[in-house]
């Protein structure tokens, strides 16, 4: 039997929240219930963050009460107690908490020290607990920051064993600037695999740098077997025209399915969301491998 | 000390073949002159192939003239005996020969079976070897043929084996198609390398899929430190838009480079070689990661 990889899709929330275009709740849920039709099991649906700062997450509430009743794992980010608290009144339970593995992007984003993002997702955490609400930890720049240069890779390995120690469901590494080679990736994911065990670790990439794939084959050799990527390549900032986003969502179901692995994902529906993605934001650029792809799916 | 890589361009070859725009004697030498100022130092720089067949690569005894007294590897590929004296006589010391890993790729290519092709290569390489020529082994569809679908690896095995042993310099293993993924690369080229060592091992990767940088790090990962690339990514059929050609030099240097390798590639020059083969053949796609690494060079 094949071995199984979990791919989350984080279109819905790490792709549309880079968009110019804001999408309506009936869009948004246009796009995830494509996503589930093709199988995707796991979506990040959202974000409970300031709707001033984030218009294009206002009303992920809407988005919950949409998918109420339907299957599939749907996560949602929430960037303190505040966010916790409406996220779970919402009927949110699943939480993604981003930390930071840089003193100069927790300045640059929260405005606050390391620590103190780590204090307060800590009691978070705990509160989660006892909720009995899953959480996500994604560790963010966790190869390199654009403020503060290179990640020591203990960095990231300290801040991954207090989490889980403390009882996070996953931890998700995060190249959030699309820096990291396959050799780093390789040496600190086999780390991570050797001490927790590949149930509690997936990666998140971007392919910036055209590393994505290899990045995540450099995952997968070190035991990685749960990835994030965005539909449809979403999240490529509108303001920087050819910059890149996640790895896209059909690029990577297709080498991993092609490698042997089982992703449950229907890849000619995947198409179908990916087309759905591009229609609602005007700004999908579509996989790397879509040319090729398109003609092996019959769609060209 | 860093390891090396090193990093054949085929562009001058792979890639001007495939254009529609025939170049000059004179516009082959800049775009092969400019790879070796940026420290390039192993150029495929054309082919001794019937002109009516293959008009791009017609004059390659002018590039050869041309690149007298030039430091630098320059191969020049050769489809039988009368091109290997064509090739010698012209001044060439370094040849490359195409094998195919499959009957339906010989038959279409060039009307032959796979036996009468390797039984032609054997009788050229013997002379190669009286004459002290330097030959390379292309296995072209090594992992899967457009015609007879996938390639057993025994068989890619058993060719590199029976010709290393007869006395070939380097066996080069040729995605032809782009259909290769990193598990398949990963195994194969371990097999090889443990085979037969690092030195006479090369890979060949095409971007159709996206996988190529992907597929550049498993080969790596198996001890592969000799790869081909095209200088822009030339190489795409002209006929066929979108379509990937070679993984591009400046993303598969970007990547090992960072990655700790030494090329001895200067990566600024390089990118002077890319938009001359941009600015040459009018279809020079640019490298996957063009965006990002033009402003990392601070070309934009």
């Amino acid at each position: 039997m094949s071995q199984s990889v979990i791919v989350t899709d984080v279109g819905p929330r790490d792709g549309l929240q880079n968009q110019t275009r804001i999408l309506s709740s009936e869009q948004r849920l246009q796009l995830i219930n494509a996503l589930s039709s093709a199988g995707v099991g796991h979506v990040e649906v959202g974000a409970f963050v300031s709707p001033k700062v984030v218009p294009a997450m206002a009303g992920t509430d809407a988005i919950l009460q949409g998918l109420e009743g339907h299957q599939g794992e749907y996560s949602v980010l929430i960037p303190n107690m505040k966010g916790y608290e409406l996220a779970t009144a919402a009927g949110a339970n699943r939480v993604v908490m981003v930390l930071y593995a840089s003193e100069g992007m927790a300045q640059a984003n929260v405005n606050r020290s390391r620590e103190q993002v780590e204090e307060a997702a800590e009691q978070i955490l705990v509160r989660a607990l006892e909720d009995k609400v899953t959480v996500l930890i994604a560790i963010s720049v966790a190869f390199e920051c654009p403020f503060s240069g290179p990640v020591a890779p203990n960095t990231v390995v300290e801040i991954a064993g207090k989490f889980l120690a403390i009882g996070a469901d996953e931890i998700v590494i995060s190249d959030t600037i699309g820096a990291a080679n396959p050799a780093q990736v390789r040496s600190l994911m086999a780390k991570l695999v050797e001490q927790h065990g590949s149930e509690k670790i997936a990666c998140h990439f971007h392919d910036t740098r055209a590393m994505g794939l290899a990045n995540v084959f450099a995952a997968l050799e070190s035991g990685v077997r749960k990835f994030d990527a965005s539909i449809g390549g979403l999240g490529g900032c509108p303001f920087a025209p050819g910059a890149s986003g996640n790895v896209a969502t059909e690029d990577l179901v297709m080498m991993v399915e092609q490698m042997g692995f089982d992703t449950g994902i229907d890849q000619l529906k995947l198409a179908e969301a990916t087309r759905i993605a591009g229609e609602l934001t005007g700004n999908a650029p579509g996989g790397r491998a879509k040319t090729w792809l398109n003609r092996h799916l019959g769609l060209t």
